[in-house]
């Protein structure tokens, strides 16, 4: 008999008949014998309507108060979800946030989960309740409801799976797992078996869309195993476990693109101690996340200064810089440029081995694709690159580093 | 300066538009520095829309799950009121019925409130905060949600102003007050100044339109100045107060009518100790609420007993003496009539005035309506009639009573 946490995400959800679906699907695992907490989003669209009756009753809502009208909607989904689980038997009972003792910080729109107290679920599961719980929900110290922004469901999921040690935390979702590449660009990308916690920090834009970040982060933090799989068949989909586990050996687990950055060059910057920051300070003051940067000498006592920013703060960089920054330093050159993307390849394996970056480059060089920036981590390597090649130097990796086999070529332990 | 408990119901904050009026309104009590607790409904239709919601999922919801979704309704309008509070630059903070500590019950669907610990609400109020607390629900000793059952947010209202020996509670709805009838059928009905609590008890058919009976109950027995007013004008509306305050000195407050009711007669029963019991026992134990009952001697050892239940329940009661009650009493004839009506006049001056009931049998005998059954409590005359007459009778009574007159002739204490 094992503990399982179950995540329901919004489409899953998304109407009365889908609902009913999932408690049938429940149901299956509820008769073996299981343990099963079940969290719910709330049903698709859901949110963003309420989002919008804020929107309509004030230009910037206050935020303790949208978190308390936002809470609504995953309260309506596991009260209808529990009403069709006791209908098909169950002994069904739904938790609120505050009900399932899940402890935040004060961070409205996006608090942290600080603790969870079990010992309610824990009570309820012994005398053989199917709890339902609010994703996305909780209470602050001060007895405030919170939400935990986006995505914040798989956390709820995770933490709960964590603080209860369950066998196993499942989310559902619309897509089958994590694949090597996005399928919709790359239509021979393959679902992996299996991704380490790492591996799915890396590939947040493409992990984004089936699992969110947060969730994972937690999930390492607590060696939880976590199933990405699809409500609508019942395919294994992926597992996201610990490094040490993982017995699909692959160098390179899938590539990745991001078309929501822009690239800005500074060019011959005087080249003193200090200048990187003067320089990139105003910039993150204004809240402007800069992301990969990239410093070269240009000649002597110059610097040329190369960095992203996101598509959407790039007028606001290029301002800021225009005004402050190239007088300040009587910089030579300021170029920006939005249609660029950055692709990249993640897998824990490239630690192992060496010529994974020169792979890489040479396979893009094949494609006679220019590479604008390259960056760099243990498991990842990203390239900019002018953003119309994106598609083509995503298959082109994808291919060449085999990925759309089972075996791939360079699977080697 | 004053502690005032406003409660505005589901048409005052149908709307973006109208929750931004009722903030508006309170703003104004706000700012001449009273103290103020704002109880607000859901948002008119949003209850029915969780309703269908919850008969689409299933054909008999569960009651606890029920109680967890229709919740959400109030939920939204304080977290929309409090946004539109905050913008008009008042220091609005809403509160769930858990974060209020309004303890219930736990019959679903229609809780009743057992306690309200105001320490939270009283230190926010210390400290210059509008609270808006969500009516209608509260949380029972299992910490499970509930709520109050249709009308409950006037409940609410008058618990937190009883708890917190406000000076006043306000029940903001879409009527300008309490009537001496009915003003879509008696074109002349006036609007009370004042009326005591049990009157307003008395007057449930017609009160309940405007104030939730149970809430006039509690309000009686706190002592709770109730007043009841319009969202939409500046009017003063009706006080609902103790019996010793009210100056206006009128011997029939009110004129109401009933057409939800049906009449029974059951003629020759046998008339032993325990008739009365056996007969009404199988009726009651089917849940159907037995309201007028009258006994009359018909022949020697002989009774007639003639009672009034619910239309709706009336083919029910039907089958049920038919099939158990006339056999076991060898009774002589079950008649039913559903076309019926009950008028009443209710007024705590009857209490020293005789004449009353005479004057109301003689006001219908005039226009020649039949009476069929006739009950008395110490402040209301009910006379059941044939249904086609009730506009004629409320009409002739309220003119014969001199309700239309702001003094009326006998008003003499």
């Amino acid at each position: 008999m094992a503990l399982i946490v179950q995540k329901y995400g919004g489409t899953s959800v998304g109407d009365i008949e889908r609902i009913k679906n999932v408690a049938q699907r429940v149901k299956t695992v509820y008769e073996q014998g299981h343990k099963i907490v079940v969290v719910l989003s709330a049903m698709a669209g859901v949110t963003n309507a309420l989002i919008n009756l804020a929107h309509q009753m004030s230009p910037q809502p206050d935020s303790r108060e949208l978190d308390v009208l936002m809470a609504t909607g995953e309260q309506q989904s596991i009260a209808l979800f529990s009403m069709a689980a006791k209908d098909l038997g169950m002994h069904a009972h739904s938790l609120l946030g505050f009900q399932a003792s899940i402890k935040t910080d004060n961070m409205f729109g996006r608090a942290r989960i600080t603790s969870v107290n079990t010992a309610r679920i824990e009570d309820m599961l012994n005398r053989g309740v199917l709890v339902a719980v609010a994703g996305f929900q909780g209470l602050d110290t001060q007895g405030d409801v919170t939400t935990l922004g986006r995505g914040g469901s798989d956390t709820t999921a995770v933490a709960l799976a964590a603080a209860l040690k369950a066998d196993l935390c499942e989310i559902y979702t619309d897509v089958e797992g994590v694949y090597t590449a996005d399928p919709n660009m790359v239509a021979k990308a393959r679902k992996l078996r299996q991704i380490s916690y790492e591996e799915m920090l890396e590939m947040a834009s493409l992990g984004a869309k089936v699992l969110d970040i947060r969730s994972v982060a937690m999930a390492a933090k607590f060696g939880v195993h976590v199933h990405v799989r699809s409500t609508f068949s019942d395919q294994e989909g992926t597992m996201v476990v610990p490094e040490n586990i993982i017995d699909e050996k692959l160098t390179v687990r899938g590539v990745t693109y991001n078309k929501n950055d822009a690239r800005i060059r500074i060019s011959q910057v005087p080249d003193h101690p200090g200048t990187a920051y003067k320089l990139f300070a105003p910039v993150a003051e204004a809240g402007i996340v800069i992301d990969v940067i990239v410093q070269n000498i240009s000649k002597e006592g110059y610097t040329d200064l190369t960095f992203t920013v996101p598509k959407t703060d790039f007028q606001r960089a290029m301002t800021i810089l225009e005004s402050q920054i190239i007088p300040m330093f009587k910089a030579g050159k300021l170029e920006g440029d939005t249609d660029i993307a950055k692709v990249s390849i993640v897998g824990i394996g490239m630690r192992n081995h060496s010529g994974v970056a020169t792979k890489m480059f040479d396979v893009l060089a094949r494609e006679n694709i220019n590479i604008q920036l390259i960056s760099t981590s243990e498991i990842k390597i990203s390239c900019v690159i002018d953003e119309k090649y994106t598609e083509l130097a995503v298959r082109s990796l994808h291919e060449a580093f085999g990925l759309d086999k089972d075996n791939p070529p360079q699977a080697e332990a």
